[in-house]
């Protein structure tokens, strides 16, 4: 998703046939609302099993597994999302499903004929924010204003085409690494300011919030990359009645971790040190391969244990390793030191052989419906109540967020029956 | 706690010496209110740490570790509790504590002094329900009536002579085998006419219940006997105005469990089994090699997943093994099989290390806290918002029991703060 | 493999069409020796693995991970190998490797039309000592000789029809369980005399290693039912000049305490407890179902320890739970405490996550090589150098054997070198 | 062990004290032979659980667990070895001992006035080899050749003071960074000239190595650290017939992976990748935070797998983390990622809880005897029997070691035994 293109690939798919990476027939969901998924970074390995297993949930192949909210039928029908999206690498999403083997070689037949008329969009690239990330399917332009008109022209003729009543733009690229110096994210003004001068610290992912806000798209930022969450981009989308949600989402080790600590801290356990560490294999360990990168990655998820316990673990170590043998089966190990009564140490491990995209994938469709959901309900600005899905819950004016999963899970149910 | 004597032992205190069981000062807590534990299995590891753990939290020699609700400050202070009790062993609760070495030596040594004050009185025991528990310090009585008088004399007595208000009778017994017909526990009359005809199925478990609740003493049953939870016993309880709790404390795996398993089911993920191992080589352990106080332990288990999920787990399955290397350090080791989106398979293990008596004892000096504030109250009969402490939840009308862990928490939070 | 049929089922093949159960072409090795295989229990995991691998050997759609003597290029070639054998399941292989889902849907495509020429001959069965084994391809007779007449006439057909210079009996048949009463089993004259007698404790793997030494083929026993390593049936093969070798191959959790405790005893820490659990989905954890089943299981597993380190662990526990999820994807769980210097403590915890039939099927193979070289050779009796591969190595004049796997593998190469 | 002083500190001990460091008895051993050991980094937690091993042994109150040649009766009793040695920190080994929390309360009682007699003479230290070490009790001197002067006295007032026979120096430091150019040590002559020049490369380990062999003391090194065992040492060695040995302790980690990893390989499993993790709560991790001092660590941890598989594993994932709540008790965990027969995936998981002096100490101990028993038998230069206590095993002639642990056990008994 990230690097410039100063040539243009004569082998890409220019802009008019690139509505192809929108599915071939829409319909509206159960509500007549028509939805429209715009992607970005649509051929990784969470987007191409999203898509496919959407296919697969149309066909009746799958069933509900993995889906938290599939009761929620109040909510749009997965069956009617439709796709579209970008992606530095050209490949169609059957290509991109078969390279990142998550679904089964049964599946893949099933859906291959669909997943093939989908080709992603060329996406806004810039190698200094994600080095291990490369592809030709790029925007050859270079001022960020233009970048920005560029990514809004692809999401209008995404939503003419496709007779889209509302499209969300889905961040999944790769983890940007964050700029040194991000005061320009605190002030709209500043921002704007920052965009004129075409300062290199805007990072893709920044453009592609704001291109999505000013195009009055309910945005979703699954990746630990900074910007959506500012104050810069919550001010532009309260201005623009449009809500936003994020960040970096919460599949696998931290999903644990908010489970785990606030059951230890209520039983009056100690934390004197939690070591995690992960070992990936696929497109995501390698781009973390890259230390700026990792850094953005561990920092989100360091901060979340501290707040919940109440006190600081000095011994909170967070390693995340590539490691190919795996592949997408990605596998987190933590030990817990703890001190109980009478100064008794105990220690707790885990050991989670999970499968990131088949994780990631039906979070991120809960997220779409949800944010449909609180546009439709005229919510606008950052989303406390998805904080469920996070490791780094957006909050309004700065406010520490609540990272305890129970009590996440207990405010996004409250709001679902608007409580 | 279970072994009938038909002879006198010369060496075991008799009933005017036994009150040393009790402390040898005794002051009113915060509110004025003096309030006594008699334990049922004084002697054993939970009792034992418990009572040195007061101590100990007196001398200011630990601090509040491990302590659940140390901040609950309007329920009767950990240090202002008396303890008495009974037990099979009439070894004073020093060497107690020396054989289950659960206390470092450096602690053991602080609080001796105050430990050999403390001798168990003459336990009421019957081998038929507790074949690998033994002792000699055994009521050489066999009437079920007169061994109730007895249970109610030597509370009668610790209440005077600590000049105590209030009077709990605390269950840390180990397992009893559950009898093959309990449909005496069903009903008031039922258990009185069993009493009367001195059916062996009424076992001390309920003795000890029955005894407590006449002499209007909040009773807690913390091991997995049957009996205390009994409609029956139940009903006693509301007409005498004394709360009950139980039963078998949620310490270490089942804590876990229902920690775990509701967040399982909130992300949609499918538990296609559950492999759920103890190693244990404590008293407990030894215990419950025997396969009738197994089948007691394993039952309040295994009873808990299928209702948090909401389905039934086929391959669910829980073994505790009696392993002397490890003492008192227990250790637990789960396997869950889970399906996820696409029918992506994964697995969590955890393995725990922990410490059985130093998880129980702060529960149980909470459990203490919570039935006197209940007490305090007028509140009678089952106390079904201490949930939070039991592996299987007392309910009222057979309700069946939230076993969650963080809706307990929620449940009885509400409850301390009035809502 | 052993229940006995009172009817003849009309659908199972009849003595002249079983043959097909042996290959359609037979070729000789590089020696221009041919050897075939006829297997006890054909139709289970590890037997239709086994051939499976053979095949797709021979079509170069695999390579030799997994082999271990792959490099011994003086053995007989795997590819030159042909399968038949008895199963109380008619169905044909390629059904037999679809039901047992050891193969990789690709692999099984590629050979399933070899697989099903394949068809196991009716087996001799009793389902006195292996009840939760059950099928309709059996024997309809009953006395011990005819019943061992039957066994010896497939193996001569077996032999004549393939043109085969030797045929290798191989027991993969589902545990039995051991009589209670084996003293026949001690002395060559006291079998004959309970075969006369249609003795019930005769169980059908004695039958099986009876008739294959009686027609000069080498035996091997890769299940722990007892017989074929008893001083009888040495006798027997010493009086025939065939090698014999078992019992119960050593894949997994076996295969590393034999690895691991050596290690232990050379570093000079002492083992204070071993507890070993294994979770097993197969069919073999089916039959382990059955206690009595069980119990010739964690026999063979459990003796081994003591022997390697010179002294009896007490707290040595071995357990073995049928746990579906799993499939034949086997796990096992072990910890061990240890005492170091200075009496400090240690723990050492293994997961192996390891795949039952994958593990055993190039064992099994390798075992055939070994006994076609042992009889090139002209030896006879208990294999004592093929130890590296039982749980329970046969030796002769009950001497105790050696467990130390690296002592193993040595005395196995030396013996493969000629020193 | 490390830093240089450049005052004096008023507080140390003067070399005429500093004799104290030896203990005040010496006796000679049953053959009448009496051996000293000369300890860089005397004031470690290996090196005080050595020495307060050795003074529990002689007083009857620990036995020979975790001596792996306890049984080598033939060697120098451990009793009668006699311990002085250098260290950064001038605090005696009674104070050392309380830091390092290695023994027992008990245990350290009974030894406290032993050790409280033993203080370190003053180190040559280097701060640019090893920086997160420090401490006060340093040589101020700063010529090579002054330091290694210094260092020969020492060894000779120790000799001289105990009446030894043989001084053994053992190098016990923290880890040192390897300097980026070592050709000087590829050849004597060029040693010569680096110390001559005071090369600043060659660090103070190589100084002691130099000091020892120019004293006819046999020398052993059990730090990842670069010298010793270089062809400008050996052959300095050879020549002054002086055995030495090394290098880098083979303690917990490492020792486990060359016990499995033969295993793996005589099974024909593949080792796809390896990924080895470590919890380090001791002075050693703290050192090893600092990541040159890393390097050399996960260096000779590293390259030991390749070599016992026979191909490279890319994914050969080594991880050192200082975790401090665990103090010396160590934990290590491995995965292994295999395939084995058809393809079929596996995994094997290691937790190691162990104790890092408990498992070191003894080893130490065994390497003096050995090295003692070597130059006894008249054997000078790189001891390669000695292979099985190292990670990165001297060979003469940069022969590739032999890493199999069950092979350097049998080259090391044959060697002892004579053969």
């Amino acid at each position: 998703m990230q690097e410039t293109a100063v040539t243009v690939d004569p082998n890409i798919t220019d802009p008019a046939e690139s509505t192809s990476a929108a599915q071939e027939t829409s319909a509206p969901d159960a509500t007549g609302h028509r939805v429209g998924v715009a992607v970005v970074g649509l051929g990784g390995a969470v987007a191409s099993t999203m898509v496919a297993g959407v296919e697969l949930l149309r066909l009746g192949a799958v069933g509900s597994a993995g889906l938290p909210f599939a009761d929620r039928t109040e909510l749009t029908p997965y069956e009617s999302l439709r796709f579209g999206g970008w992606d530095l690498d050209p490949a169609d999403l059957a290509k991109a499903a078969q390279v990142h083997q998550v679904l089964e070689p049964a599946q893949l037949d099933l859906v291959a004929g669909h997943l093939e008329t989908l080709t992603p969009w060329p996406a806004v690239a810039d190698p200094r924010w994600c080095r291990n990330a490369g592809g030709a399917n790029v925007v050859e332009i270079s001022s960020l204003r233009e970048r920005i008109a560029r990514i809004r022209d692809d999401l209008q003729r995404f939503r003419t085409e496709q007779e889209l009543d509302t499209v969300v733009v889905l961040n999944l690229a790769s983890t940007e690494a964050v700029p040194p110096d991000t005061t320009f994210l605190a002030d709209a003004a500043a921002l704007e300011r920052a965009i004129d001068a075409d300062d290199p610290a805007v990072t893709p992912g920044v453009l592609y919030a704001y291109a999505a806000i000013s195009e009055t798209c309910p945005y979703v930022n699954f990746t630990p990359g900074a910007g959506a969450e500012s104050p810069a981009l919550q001010h532009l989308a309260e201005q623009h009645g449009v809500p936003i949600a994020g960040r970096d989402g919460k599949t696998g080790q931290t999903m644990l971790k908010t489970v785990l600590a606030p059951a230890l801290r209520s039983r009056g356990l100690h934390v004197d040190g939690w070591y995690s560490t992960n070992l990936l294999g696929n497109r995501d360990g390698e781009i973390l391969n890259d230390p700026d990168s990792m850094a953005s990655k561990v920092n989100t998820k360091g901060s979340v244990l501290d707040s919940m316990l109440g006190y600081a673990v000095d011994d909170h170590i967070v390693r995340i390793d590539y490691y190919r043998p795996r592949g997408d089966a990605k596998e987190s190990w933590d030990n817990i030191d703890l001190t109980g009564f009478l100064g008794g140490r105990m220690q707790l491990k885990l050991d989670f052989l999970c499968r990131d995209s088949v994780l990631a994938a039906p979070l991120v469709l809960e997220l779409v419906r949800m944010v449909v959901e609180a546009h439709r309900r005229g919510e606008s600005g950052a989303q406390e109540q998805l904080g469920y899905f996070f490791k780094s819950p957006v909050t309004r004016d700065s406010r520490p967020p609540e990272h305890g999963f129970a009590r996440q899970e207990q405010t996004l149910n409250d709001w679902l029956d608007g409580r």
